[in-house]
């Protein structure tokens, strides 16, 4: 059995921002030299997701709006008695989804015509890890 | 480590529809001869969800309404913008749960007693993929 | 390839809780011996979630708090004819999100700073079970 791991870093101009990070784990999998298995890819900061859906920027706002109206922004919530003010971010993670797993067939991520992952950012604006871990042969 | 790789092809007869995959699973865990491993399955379009609950038809009457409550159809998604008219689909399939992996022990799905693997398509009438990805020894 | 299966049991003293079990997976991962691999936590009931987010009494609170305003327990969901009560049990696992698959690196979880493993129970004050299954070298 074969592991590699990477750690991705992203900072987003945006308090809330989706980015497509596909091809930054199309490369991490060439480097494994993986041909069949497994890839995790999860965010290491909670106020993150990473999610497979279109790359098409009106339902990059859509998904953002959506969260918007389930848990907005500058709400009263508890966590922010801790000084806090990220309790919507942590809210939107969950019902967007923390991480997605993907199939390595043939040395490639085994994707549907449309599937691409996206990284979504909720309390950005300074650096954020994403692990990576393949495991295969 | 054995890897074994298959896709599942479903046609459901409405646009939104939950159906029971789980004998599927379990036909293709006994073809993959793996005793002890996971098992990602992932739907390869992004207007539906793999998850794991409850096979009873009130249950899935209540997921669906639950979903069509916070994300209705016919709403003026941007994502519409592009032609499409499916954007309540793209955001259903992320409130309920992209996809599962389910563990594999002594050759069996490794499930609590009403555990069963559903398949809810949210934009159907048309042929659909579903991966199946085993890995174990 | 090593494989490691365990099974642990909680009973919650509420109907709905949250419990932080990150100490019982590295108990388990120590157990295994596993280096290198990945970690599926996985509720084997279907009124529960295992989710990766802060271990902070508010957080838990503005949780449990959303979940109840998207799907309040005690409304009439189909699913209650078959004689049940927890219709909206199953509707919150599904939206706060049902498993988590874990990095194992250098023999650790490999986590950011504030990720901890949660057991969310909706439908609690009797024993359930949830699945760990390790896999790796």
């Amino acid at each position: 059995m074969k592991s590699h791991t990477e750690y991705l870093w992203f900072n987003t101009e945006k308090r809330t921002q989706i980015l497509n990070i596909t091809p930054q784990l199309e490369a991490a999998l060439a480097r494994s030299k993986v041909q069949e298995g497994l890839m995790l890819v999860n965010p290491m900061h909670i106020t993150a997701s990473v999610y497979v859906n279109d790359a098409e920027g009106g339902l990059y706002a859509d998904i953002l709006a959506k969260l918007e109206e389930l848990a907005p922004y500058g709400k009263a919530y508890k966590h922010h008695q801790t000084g806090e003010d990220n309790g919507d971010a942590h809210l939107k993670r969950q019902l967007l989804g923390q991480q997605v797993t993907l199939a390595i067939t043939q040395g490639r991520l085994d994707f549907g015509p449309w599937e691409q992952v996206h990284y979504a950012e909720f309390d950005g604006q300074r650096k954020k890890r994403v692990l990576v871990k393949i495991i295969g042969e």
